[in-house]
């Protein structure tokens, strides 16, 4: 890692981007659900108050990631009187927690890579203490790194001219090329979706995209077609939750029919995706069926009466043949 | 009209079907605000309420159609002592406040019929009162005989173990044939679309639908590619609100994806037409841009962050290339 080049030097950061931040004893993790009203960060100090930050939905996606790996560094720098042997059961018990914190992020595959670190380290008697934290602050430098880089390679994309759709929230990436490409004088609009349920467009993304300094202009989930039919949109860039070897990925419920409009408007459809993970095509995909309360409810109001029924699948599939190109996080 | 048999004897009846019914000298109109916490009707006495409840959309779509030709009614109830000279004078002042109540509905349309009626007579020195309250009377009765005679047409296209997903709302006729074809033991399911930004699908169609007995799903205007891909909906039936001659039609916002949606799946997509007016075709039909408000508060709770613009399209435009079949409203 030493000899990367850091390419954030020049790129003016969302605080979506990096929403957990270690401050000596203290990780502060970005309320989102605070936001656009306020940016305020929520104090974790302990196992305990992560698995309270992720349970109440204040930080998710990325956010869960950078909570899981800085909750290890947390119990480490707060473990020093113990022996190796406890420390490192320690951690498995602080693993075993975060895994059972949300049925829903892969927590597992996150904190595997962290126990794998330290019973390596018990068994070849190394310092576990020095060796999982340097590991951990070494994986997270070289995400960053690699998250940058994309963030660079988005704003190549863009051209001057450019209206783009989004659904949901890419986590800042989309923010930060937009203030990239704007720096490079190039004139960009941004159409921001809603994202019923849960409103991400509308809370997040078109609030951090005009933080960035872009145009943008928020539409109904429901005016997509219509944008589209008039030529007022040129490109598509989406974010994915997970990715297939075969190219398909899923994301936020809404992106599916997102490409199936753009494909037939010959509108460009690029998506950011993760690291192919093991599974074969979208049809392995397991779809997240969430409480229709969201559907039913809206801050706390009862929009419907009481009896209605409501369906709703968190993400849906998009295949391969509807993108035109990935942008994966580079991992050589 | 006398030899017409009511087919209105056994369907029974949503509120939303007729949402507007003179007794006496007071209108009662169905406020559709408070739909689904209560079924509660306004009173209208004179023009100037029926104005009010207009431009409080307390009424909309069919509702204020009937509101229109009702009001004719109360002011000629009204107007006992006057001369005819001023009671068509009253009737044209009457046509010219609905006429200025709302932009988006073509008043006009409707009052010039009823001060063509008025006119008629006046010239022909037929009494005004009795001429146009017979044929405001008698147009309604022709157009409720029609709009039932649809329902029936409705039920007949519903088939056992049909799902079908709808769209905004189409004031009852759609829940009354799904009463219908329950009676008639199909097996039947609905999916109602919430309806962005106003939120119809939530508040007035799974409501109504229920109401008269069928099984409802709520589902996010995002869900449609989702339910659609999981050969879940069998038809696709949603109303309109102004047909061209060609064939094509504007709708609700949303429904121009839903087709595009339907046409990908090779699910049938059927549509309640209007009588085709003087338009020639989709291209000529002015879309209305309603206020961005509706996107950025929610129930007066504001939901974006202060300098976040909007884009609300009110209606779409479906080209009739794809549509599976045309319903309208018989004129024979």
């Amino acid at each position: 890692m030493k000899n990367m080049s850091n390419p954030s030097d020049t790129i003016k950061e969302s605080p979506l981007f990096w929403p957990a931040k270690l401050k000596g004893t203290t990780l502060k993790v970005l309320d989102e659900t605070q936001i656009p009203t306020k940016v305020a960060y929520v104090d974790v100090k302990t196992t305990g108050d992560a698995v309270k930050v992720i349970r109440q939905m204040k930080t998710r996606a990325f956010g869960q990631f950078l909570v899981v790996l800085n909750t290890f560094l947390l119990e480490l720098r707060g473990s020093q009187a113990l022996s190796d042997k406890a420390l490192l059961l320690k951690l498995k018990k602080t693993a075993e927690r975060l895994n059972n914190s949300r049925p829903t992020f892969p927590f597992s595959e996150v904190t595997s890579i962290v126990i794998h670190w330290a019973n390596d380290a018990f068994e070849k008697r190394q310092d576990i203490r020095e060796v999982v934290a340097r590991n951990i602050e070494g994986y997270l430098k070289g995400i960053r790194y690699r998250r940058l880089d994309r963030i660079n390679r988005i704003a190549n994309l863009i051209q001057n001219g450019d209206s783009i759709l989004t659904h949901c929230n890419v986590s800042g990436e989309l923010a930060m090329a937009s203030n990239i490409a704007i720096k490079q004088n190039k004139k960009i609009h941004f159409f921001a979706t809603e994202t019923r349920p849960y409103m991400q467009g509308s809370k997040l993304t078109s609030w951090e995209l005009r933080r960035m300094g872009a145009n943008v202009t928020l539409i109904a989930d429901n005016a997509i077609g219509s944008v589209m039919s008039d030529g007022l949109v040129s490109k598509v860039i989406v974010g994915s939750d997970r990715s297939c070897a075969n190219g398909d990925f899923a994301n936020k419920i809404g992106t599916y029919q997102i490409a199936v409009l753009a494909n037939e408007f010959k509108i460009p459809f690029y998506v950011l995706t993760q690291p192919s993970d093991k599974v074969k095509s979208g049809e392995d995909i397991p779809i997240e069926i969430r409480n229709a309360k969201e559907l039913l409810m809206f801050y706390k109001k009862k929009i419907v009466s009481g009896v209605i029924k409501g369906f709703y699948p968190g993400f849906d599939v998009i295949p391969h043949e509807l993108i035109t190109e990935s942008i994966p996080i580079n991992v050589n």
